[in-house]
């Protein structure tokens, strides 16, 4: 009855997570987002690097690319599903049990756990008219040693995304402890002047997602160049445009922040064509 | 057979942490680490106390403290130890589950889950003639929302810990990366000048431990007057004595930090005796 499960722990349905793990402990692993198309993830090369990056940054030896295929192909291939059916498949690699404290394990056993969940019911808006972002309260701290991990010591964004309710918000946007525009709580951010895609570096917060490195890959066929530079709220707001990008749903035009409302545009539009092309 | 269990998950020994719980995912909770002796919890009003504001912190509802003491008991008093032997618990409440993504449930069921742990069996010399620190080149990143608190989101302290393999070092000094002493990856810091004993604020970073407060309470007993604030490491090599401290083991005297070395001092001997009085 596996297609009523909705995870699977180091390749198997009875495996559970010990609080003695790393991962639970210490939030001392990463983890990937990723859209599964009938039964097959989306941009694998592209997740998989990104993975194997991360574990390495914190010091992590991430699962071969045929176990965690394996694994994704064990939890959703059962499905069934109709065709063109997307869901949402999220990995998690965790430096895997130790003992109680700090210091890792001399012999570390990573921990891979594979979820699945129901794809976001995005309003059709948001593709159309685009979105209206809040701007978070919460600031980025700055830590140049976990810049661009998408590692699971995430209550910076936990905090950033109880700042609001109402359902119209799509996102927040989190700024950095010097007051330059880092990304939104689950997505990252272009700005566009003119002939030029502008995105935040990452160097000192945020996380680098891989649909944010496609897009800056691709720029040049819409075309665009690209800057990867910091920016604070003022110089986006004087964006002749601004989109928003995660995994899950490609891109989708910035209408307003606070006071400020931009013109119908097709940046983003233009983005979601380049990224499928 | 209990008595071989080392965790309880929600007061039960059959429940197991989902991949869905928050902790887990995001390191959405809070977490203690205290002495069990005799079955019971020392100092366990200060710890239900700071437990209970680190919940608040981030907007979790604490479980009560009947709840937890019955965790305790239910875990511990099978041990039949020795009188005077002692066990370590820990005490992690994360939010409980959610569905995938930042956004936290309407309604959240709080997980607790406890766990036993051998005593760490410290060499005598710590308590004797005191200790040498590691000066951590990872340093704190700076977040008023998060600071004091004894969160899950320990990477920092982790990639710190991972800077020496060296048994002589038994801790490691962590800046803050403004370049002011904080605290250690395991522990809280205190600086003698003269008759003033000095610890660094943690209005920005660092964790604010129950040990540091209880010397804090303590420290005209000795007699010493307290001062917090923010000072760099050339001020704290100027110190006459320094000392660290945590739940486990109280205090030890620092003898050396790279190149300064303290002579002999009785400091961290005075503060164990106070805090036990």
């Amino acid at each position: 009855m596996s297609h009523i499960q909705t995870y699977l722990i180091n390749g198997s349905f009875d495996q559970t997570i010990s609080p003695f793990d790393r991962g639970f402990a210490y939030g001392d692993g990463v983890f990937r987002t990723l859209v599964m198309r009938d039964g097959l993830p989306e941009n694998w090369p592209q997740h998989y690097q990104k993975l194997v990056a991360d574990c390495a940054a914190i010091n992590i030896v991430c699962p071969s690319a045929e176990l965690l295929m394996s694994d994704l192909q064990q939890l959703f291939l059962p499905d069934g599903l109709p065709e063109d059916q997307l869901v949402v498949a999220k990995i998690v690699v965790t430096r895997g049990e130790g003992n109680r404290g700090y210091t890792p394990p001399p012999i570390t056993a990573p921990m891979r756990v594979v979820t699945k969940s129901p794809m976001p019911q995005y309003p059709d808006e948001r593709f159309v008219k685009g979105v209206h972002l809040h701007v978070c309260e919460i600031r980025l701290a700055l830590q140049t040693k976990l810049a661009g991990v998408k590692h699971l010591n995430r209550l910076e964004n936990v905090l950033a995304r109880m700042e609001w309710n109402n359902p119209s918000i799509a996102d927040g946007l989190m700024l950095d402890s010097e007051g330059n525009v880092i990304e939104c709580t689950a997505a990252n951010i272009f700005a566009r002047f003119g002939d030029t895609l502008m995105t935040p570096s990452l160097h000192q917060c945020g996380v680098a997602g891989i649909t944010r490195q496609h897009i800056i890959d691709i720029a040049h066929t819409i075309p665009l160049k690209i800057t990867i530079e910091l920016f604070d709220l003022k110089k986006l707001f004087a964006a002749d445009e601004v989109i928003i990008c995660n995994s899950l749903y490609g891109a989708w035009q910035v209408k307003t922040i606070q006071e400020k409302t931009w013109p119908k545009g097709k940046l983003a539009a233009n983005i979601r064509a380049a990224l499928k092309a």
